[in-house]
């Protein structure tokens, strides 16, 4: 490589996309970039040129090793799309003469489905106007509804961490659970693909019931049929505990959290507000079966706790980051890497690039199939998928009893 | 020791309570118990004659070990007062029947306050009846409001987890930053006591700005004051991350949940409903300011994520156990262990055996002058006190990518 390489983080972070970070970085110091910089903000920043040399911030082997276990977007993020090309071409001029300012041979952007239309505009651009920078894009979501990969870097240290506070809260909750009915909604990130909220099913095992039912986007919710299924568990035991992903919707299409509490509850100011679906359905058994019921939500730790990462999934961020450099540095433009599973048992995956163009905008919901007919928990596919993600740990740098990241001011 | 042992958990758990559990059993078999029975659901269920013989459970080293690392009560929970001596002496008869039939001879019981008070009424009881059992509490809570112990096990590795979970936010949020404004307000368990909220601070350090403002219950919360604050912050910063305590009240008493949402909330099914304060001040902020908010909740996590333990925490928490047995086994009877701190700097403690009158019912709070005058954040007093009690790790034992538990079906 004889240029510079730029490299920018897009959308919604997780715990490992600074692993990918930290993979670009070092491969593209390894095949010899003059420059590694940053763009702060992604796409956004960089138009209002704002960027960094990273090896102002990465100095050294240890530096390396912090930034794969600091979560969130090092380099900070947007959620930017931009335009069509024949819509407004002056931002793709600006664009390219930062590019052509900093002697960017390579342009990585770290993403998902958004992030991969920005490959994809950049490096159309640059082939209609003979301009000669390799744009690739690197997989990147917590939701892993990426086309063509079998699994999105992010996914697997997500499903980690929700599958061990499910664990916790269901030992909590069991501890309480004499002589008292407690029904627990726990709800899971997931808009419009469930893959998240399945990987709650990892929870049961040879120490842990598990949840009983779990409800994914992509099978209409029937709020009679939840509720019966509800009271058929409390005929047996006394706790039952519920994974739904925050996209459910009625047949209808409605998300059930607009369907039910959103539209009545009005806050102190007068303002509607959307209530949780958990919260909703919780409110719900409440009122119709009249047991106490919990509803837990996992906020933005589902896509942030590094500190219980899978070790799988930090590899392969790092591995995705590598080799995004390494084909763009080969002459690869318009494309993204993918992972591929080599095998299911013992698990081994490898890299793949794929033409951007048909992967951009796409997106991969979990098969019909890896769902039971009810519609209320997923199939030992699915869970013999997902495992194999999970597996390994990554232990924290601890500085002074809490985990250290590495730190942009 | 000739008898037998009989050891119970009571209250909330904690992420360390069986580490106290482990530590009874392990001291009890030491000191030639023939038998280590579990109340299971503490003294609730040993009035329904439900108890199990540990043995059965714990048959190993590795188990012990598992056991300390176990959220939630391993022996199940309860909340329950027993009546004054004179209201209902039959309950009492009935407790004495079930002890001399298992041919216990020290009693332990693991919990809070509410627990010591049970400890008291059954020494006292005894003492009234000639009955030679000995009865010793073992201090545990989230909440840290035990008095005459210098902190109670279960606290450190809450600190620990929560100072964790605000470090992974704020990256979180700060990830976002760029162009535009952010106040996230993180809700925190104690209802009457600061502890743990304050336990936020700890998030600041030199790779984390920390949260800006931290609110206890032990002084009156103004809003006006906190709007203020907030659009001062707001002039020099694009985040501002808040951390308060669930029990905030104003000045006259009220609630800060119940003086604002808590009123105007009615859910979908026309019940009142209380939101949480971070959820109500969230929107007030929205309301005052029109900045983007975010409300964070730990949930039950808090005092349930063992697979972020504090090794100081649960050493302790196996000490204090052990020491209440050797306490009773040496004639105290109607004392709590506590927890002295010998030394600062280095960390050091040791175990010590108060008179549970002094103890049961009372409520430590957050000293005044450990709170700035503003009210609005923890002085480094605070912060020196709770820093030892995060310190170390207890890495989980994972099997298959996930923490293992001991598990009582």
């Amino acid at each position: 490589m004889n240029g510079n390489v730029i490299v920018g983080q897009s959308g919604g972070p997780t715990a490992v996309i600074n692993s990918s970070l930290a993979g670009v970085f070092r491969t593209a110091i390894d095949r010899g970039a003059k420059k590694v910089y940053g763009m702060r903000y992604g796409i956004q920043g960089l138009l209002d040129e704002m960027y960094v040399d990273l090896s102002d911030y990465i100095k050294n082997e240890l530096d390396v090793e912090i930034l794969k276990r600091t979560p969130s977007a090092f380099l900070g993020t947007c959620r930017y799309k931009l335009p069509a090309i024949h819509e407004n071409q002056e931002i793709y001029d600006k664009i390219f003469e930062i590019l052509d300012k900093l002697d960017i041979e390579c342009f990585i952007y770290i993403g998902g489905n958004d992030s991969m239309d920005t490959i994809k505009k950049l490096s159309d651009y640059a082939i209609l106007t003979g301009k000669t920078q390799k744009f690739v894009g690197v997989p990147k979501t917590i939701d892993n509804d990426l086309a063509l990969t079998d699994h999105t870097p992010g996914y697997g240290s997500a499903a980690k961490y929700i599958a061990t506070s499910i664990k916790e809260v269901i030992r909590d909750g069991n501890g309480f659970s004499y002589r008292k009915q407690l029904v627990t909604v726990i709800e899971i990130m997931g808009r419009n693909a469930g893959w998240l909220t399945g990987a709650a099913a990892l929870a049961k095992g040879e120490d842990c019931e598990g949840v009983d039912l779990i409800y994914l986007p992509e099978v209409p919710f029937d709020t009679q049929d939840f509720i019966e299924e509800i009271r058929e568990l409390l005929k047996e035991k006394s706790t039952v505990f519920i994974a739904i992903s925050e996209g459910i919707r009625l047949a209808d299409g409605t998300y059930v959290s607009e369907a039910g509490g959103g539209s009545d509850y009005v806050d102190a100011f007068g303002h509607k507000q959307l209530t949780g679906s958990a919260t909703y359905l919780a409110n719900l058994i409440n009122h119709e079966i009249g047991c106490k019921t919990r509803a837990v939500e996992f906020s933005s730790l589902q896509r942030s706790a590094s500190h219980l990462a899978s070790r799988v999934d930090i590899n392969e961020a790092f591995m995705v980051g590598g080799a995004a450099v390494k084909a763009a540095d080969e002459g690869d433009s318009g494309k993204m890497v993918v992972i591929d599973r080599v095998s299911d048992d013992p698990y081994q995956s490898a890299t793949g690039v794929y033409d951007v163009h048909k992967i951009a905008n796409g997106e991969k919901t979990v098969p019909r199939e890896w769902i039971t007919e009810r519609g209320d928990y997923v199939t030992e596919d699915f869970i013999d998928y997902v495992r194999p993600l999970i597996q390994g740990d990554y232990p924290c740098v601890m500085v002074n009893g809490l985990p250290r990241h590495l730190y942009l001011k």
